[in-house]
């Protein structure tokens, strides 16, 4: 199976050395615009050639794009237009519904699958590429009703080789999801490393971070090329996300302002709670199938 | 060296451990108002013996409070009370200026040193304490010119034997800085844990939450016991950090439903600034020892 992956940064670099070293693919044709980045991807060991973005397109059996939003929606109709009738096509992006709304009326529609793989780093680029990245962990399948069974089948059949389980979502429902549980976490550590910066001096920040300061501000580390679009993308959801953060900073604010120990007790309590919910102790959805067969049964 | 310990949670419980196994400390007792702790703390051979409040107190070349920030202002005018001429006392909470307004006019004010060593989990009790939990952070002594040489002395000789190295600040600035660089942090994760547990299924939250969530919201685990009278204590300054945190949120939110990618690509390259900050590579000090001057000399 020839893969052609397009955009050899961490997620693309990632997957391609993952998807040879398990044989789903035989040969990884790399295409990126940045000569430098397919230059260090070769030189790696990531792909196995590099090629340029049409000829790349039409010698694989399955074109992956893995980048940025905003270049993802500027490339797939033209991946479309150039494809065989035979070949698969997926994304991994961020955000879904305007990467589906940009191809939604091709005649080559259902051979796009969508998918966000839940994984990453702060990291970008081909050296930031590391093995098993994706073990484990889950990927968002959108709209899966729109893509023609046999290509849906071989992308999952990609991400069950990679180690990965999968949810099923509308591109609605997963960006709405996703606003809350990645973007909003991102703006939040961006915001935070924002005030830090502007109030303390850099050589106190250094010196005083601890563990509980690097981690949560972890995610500020990430690159606006990547993040731009995508809140953009997401602008309704992330906003609403965005707002009902700060009205949760703003109670806790208020019962600090007015000394209400009770309150800010309880709001540390509530929030606490996290702690069984990430560790899945109050869930009986422990093992993944029991998690596709609730999200199938949604739609 | 005879240490009593009070407080046998994460942070006095792993100061005790290392304490006994570099020679620091010859005998561990261990003082702690809930006998659950307590035994748990001797069984898992964290101190060498349990004693009462008084007896722990009067047997000690060093009283260690490693206490809720609200229980050592209560208890530490009583330590205080109790000691020889000789002894030396010394708290590890997070806030500093009403622990030292607690005993600023008492007769043995000079035996005792305030300080913050910089380091934690999310985690509590005397389950959580382990070793090296210090090595290599460093530790805040306040105020250190109303410490007598030697009580300071034995003090910085701990928190060396511990790993650590030493800054010196004033109450005042070690509570402004603390406020921004651990309390706000903390701040944060509770408000992003409530504001996403308020909004998502806690399924779909245990099911997509990758790596990056994960980190941003570790703090939201910490207890309330111990974190709302840290936030009680640093009231303003907390209120002042949270203030600027929403402030630069609804800077970011205002960009975003501009739909102003230029402005959303500034402020995320801003925040990437964390990244060489907290790595040292912007800063000259990267040994401890001029750090120390440095902030000796600030004096």
């Amino acid at each position: 199976m020839k893969l052609t992956v397009i955009g050899l940064g961490l997620i693309g670099g990632s997957m391609a050395i993952d998807l040879k070293k398990c044989k789903f693919a035989t040969e990884i044709i790399g295409v990126d615009n940045q000569p430098e980045h397919a230059d260090e991807a070769q030189k790696l060991g990531i792909v196995d050639r590099l090629a340029d973005f049409e000829t790349g397109v039409k010698a694989a059996d399955l074109v992956l794009l893995a980048l940025p939003v905003d270049q993802i929606i500027a490339l797939l109709p033209r991946v479309l237009d150039l494809i065989s009738p035979s070949t698969t096509v997926a994304d991994v992006g961020s955000t879904k519904r305007q990467v589906v709304a940009s191809i939604a009326n091709h005649s080559l529609r259902g051979n796009f699958v969508a998918t966000h793989p839940m994984a990453g780093t702060e990291n970008s680029g081909p050296s930031a590429a590391i093995p098993k990245l994706f073990a484990g962990k889950l990927t968002i399948v959108c709209d899966h009703e729109q893509s023609r069974p046999q290509h849906l089948a071989l992308v999952e059949k990609m991400y069950q080789s990679l180690g990965m389980s999968t949810a099923y979502m509308s591109s609605d429902e997963q960006d709405h999801t996703t606003a809350f549980v990645s973007h909003l976490p991102h703006a939040a550590a961006f915001a935070l490393a924002n005030a830090v910066l502007a109030k303390e001096e850099r050589s106190i920040i250094f010196d005083l971070a601890s563990g509980g300061f690097q981690s949560t501000v972890r995610l500020a580390k990430s690159s606006p090329e990547m993040w731009t679009p995508i809140f953009r993308q997401n602008r309704d959801y992330v906003v609403e996300a965005v707002t009902a953060y700060i009205h949760h900073l703003k109670e806790f604010k208020e019962a600090l302002k007015n000394d209400n120990g009770e309150q800010l007790f309880q709001l540390i309590l509530e929030a606490n709670k996290i702690r069984t919910v990430l560790s899945g102790e109050n869930t009986s959805m422990t093992k993944n199938e029991e998690t596709i067969v609730k999200l199938y049964t949604k739609k």
